[in-house]
């Protein structure tokens, strides 16, 4: 399943507490324009607020400054306290190896290579990854990368997210061996309520790896969930499976495996330079880990809003509340092709529910559909019914914060705190809106209420049916999962 | 596989651009106010632009005006010119039958009845239905409805559509048994840049029924895709099976089945008050037709959209353009498992992209992907290569209004503009966005990014790249049954 490259690294007492929080970093091949590479990491470290010194390492501009920071022109004359504990190289692949030799020799604990150019590309690039591990090892550097964004700490104010990253910490851990979906996870995350405790960019992990991450993250008390898009792991898949045994008792592990088919396979091999393994068998794996496997990235992130916010459910049964028969009917179709259940209502709700819906244009079964007296307060009110029905775990409603404003003539806080306020106690509400929005307005309104509601009421609004069916199947499959374990 | 009710009603010669153009219009059981109703009925028709006289009639508001047309106190009551081509009826279900019979006495030929309570909600229901077609056909008043929207016909500016609905006309076909679904898909269709030759919204099909309409839009000029939203044929199997194969030579048909599992074949009973028919005869029945099944509201506007500006593709092969390594990988997993392929490029078209992409931070094979190099100028140069490589039927790139607007200091209509001007010859062009979004901004960026490039380039910008793949696949079957139907 997985190759198992030799590697002389220690995998115990990685420090990565400094790794975390450098106590000083030196940026190496920064330039003294703004631009791609170095420069863009002082820039973007400085903006998110980190207060202790950065060192810009360039010869050609010793005398000059990037950000209001001196240019060094070479890592051994920068200063030695506070030490160094984090240096980010921006420059050629080829001359990286010296400059590890540099840093050994300085004592700087961690390297992160953002430099590509490495296995990637080819034997050439292997042999330069080679003599970096060589010399890394003699002098006890620790590695992040090559080809990697790094990491993003909102604690400690480090970022590799450009264009004013939002810094509040929260509580997922997201470790990906993509540097463009660490970047894209990193900016959509806020954008819809949720925040990291960490989230790292591995690369091509030619010494700290995925494994790694994932050992100090199992015992992180800030992180709750774990999630990882991987396209290779670069140990022994026993060390995996056990690795994964022991985190999924803790926490729920959510993963992206990227490459699962024929030239799917080849992609990876030209993007981190490594093997894609059968898919196969990652599903086997998942199974005995007890892992929930995602396949993309809007699952992901809709995986990870789920077991952030969520109780792990007991039952399958769903009740459904929609505006209209047609999309009662879809999302009946969904979630039942999803595996989820849609058990009737007793008559006994069905007579309350009654009593303030009349049956003309209206369905009052499961899915429950309003029709014409559809509105919010009809929802809520049912949704405290449906509260007492022991046949349920999930209430899924449709939401259109277009409706509620124009029709109800509420603004968007009101809307959220009408629903805050009208939460289920003994069960999960979820929304699914997006694809009933209507118009260029609506589908502004539905990107806010889906943060707000999220923020606020800790309601995830799904972009549609099966995406909430999905990811609910496969929350209540760990909750069966952990329960086998006991 | 379906139910055939004995309805004595002429299935041909059906009047049908009396009812699409009526010469004048009455609104049986309009109130005063603007509620919900016969009311909006009127409000929208006159907002719409419709020139010819409407009739609102309630003998409680006699005297008085609605929207600055005069109530009438009843059907005879009304002037006989222009003659009454369409009565909508907003009435309480039982009275429906005695209305029918003063619109047969007045010779009005269609009668679209809006009420719900029939069917749908049992017994009783269906006793009225057929009282109502009993007197309905000794009369010879056509029935669309109950518990429908009616129709959309921008082209005679009328239209169910409330809040200042786009009237543009368009040339898709859109038959829904769900009047939510039309109404849904009535506001987003404009907005995503296609719109309606006509809207149709059937209800309970007591007499007008789907396979009307399908027919009549077999031969409209005006109509180049057919799309439905069917929860159940009220009409024999065997001769919906040949419409449709009658239909699918001359132009594709989208069918959206609805209720295709156990609970949501019991809310279509709720919905419209038919039956559901086993999901599994609809898929040998599209086999059979040529009908392009698909499953839900989104997949029907992105088959929608594919089938309306793509040619239909001779080879599933697929280039793939990205600017993230991990969205590459993502792209050619989801292609591949929706059944396209990703052969390599040329060495020839490697080595002309290799001219102006440095092959550091990229990767030229096929997923192309340009990481550090991208920008919107490097994938137009690509397009007009790949445009060459006979491999390929699709090109299917990630776009991002948000980074080539930032990144490019472009503006919106500058983007489309450039990708406008640099349309491959040959090949089917797609992008992929949303997902990709990163902030609110980029979110909102796309919705427009969407709209513009389907109005100006004619390209589908889809959610995710499975419901691109999925477009594609299906849009080349279609194909092939078009050749072996030769």
């Amino acid at each position: 399943m997985l190759e198992i490259p030799s590697r002389p690294f220690e995998r115990d007492n990685i420090p990565f507490e400094q790794l975390f929080n450098p106590r000083a970093i030196a940026v190496i091949g920064a330039s003294i324009n703004f631009s791609y590479g170095g420069s863009q990491f002082v820039f973007t470290i400085k903006e998110a607020g980190y207060t202790h010194p950065i060192y810009p390492i360039n010869p050609k501009y010793v005398g000059k400054e990037l950000a209001g920071y001196k240019f060094y022109d070479s890592v051994s004359s920068l200063p030695d306290d506070p030490p160094i504990d984090l240096a980010i190289l921006a420059v050629p692949a080829k001359i990286v190896p010296s400059i590890i030799e540099e840093l050994g020799k300085k004592k700087v604990p961690f390297a992160h290579i953002f430099s590509s150019g490495f296995a990637e590309l080819g034997e050439e690039g292997k042999l330069l990854e080679e003599s970096i591990i060589k010399i890394a090892s003699k002098y006890g550097v620790r590695i992040l990368g090559p080809n990697c964004m790094g990491i993003h700490n909102p604690q400690a104010k480090i970022t590799f997210l450009m264009m004013a990253a939002d810094l509040t910490p929260g509580s997922l851990a997201f470790i990906s061996q993509s540097g463009g979906i660490a970047v894209s996870h990193g900016m959509r995350a806020p954008s819809l309520g949720y925040h990291h405790s960490k989230l790292i960019s591995v690369g091509n992990q030619i010494d700290l790896d995925i494994l790694d991450f994932l050992r100090y993250f199992k015992d992180d008390p800030e992180t709750k969930v774990i999630a990882m898009y991987i396209e290779n792991v670069k140990r022994g898949g026993h060390e995996f499976v056990q690795l994964l045994k022991e985190t999924t008792m803790k926490k729920p592990v959510i993963i992206w495996k990227g490459g699962r088919f024929k030239t799917g396979v080849q992609a990876v091999m030209s993007h981190t330079g490594g093997l894609a393994g059968n898919y196969k068998l990652w599903q086997a794996m998942a199974k005995q880990t007890g892992a929930i496997l995602v396949s993309g990235f809007s699952d992901l992130i809709d995986q990870i809003r789920t077991c952030l916010v969520y109780p792990i459910p007991k039952t399958l049964g769903t009740a459904l509340i929609s505006g209209s028969g047609g999309f009662a009917v879809e999302m009946t179709d969904k979630v039942e092709e999803y595996g989820l259940s849609v058990p009737p209502l007793s008559k006994d709700a069905y007579k309350k529910i009654n009593q303030f819906v009349p049956e003309t244009n209206s369905n009052l079964k499961n899915p429950l559909e309003f029709g014409a007296n559809n509105n919010l307060e009809v929802s809520i009110k049912t949704i405290k019914i449906l509260d007492e029905e022991s046949q349920y775990s999930f209430i899924l409603m449709t939401t259109s914060p277009e409706f509620y404003i124009f029709r109800g003539n509420l603004t968007m806080e009101q809307v959220v705190n009408k629903i805050s306020n009208g939460m289920p106690k003994n069960k999960i509400l979820a929304g699914v809106g997006g694809s009933f929005s209507m118009t260029d307005e609506g589908v502004r309104l539905n990107h806010i209420f889906k943060k707000l509601a999220y923020s606020i009421a800790q309601i995830v609004i799904y972009d549609s049916t099966e995406a909430a069916a999905r990811c609910f199947y496969r929350w209540w499959e760990y909750g069966q999962y952990l329960e086998r374990r006991k």
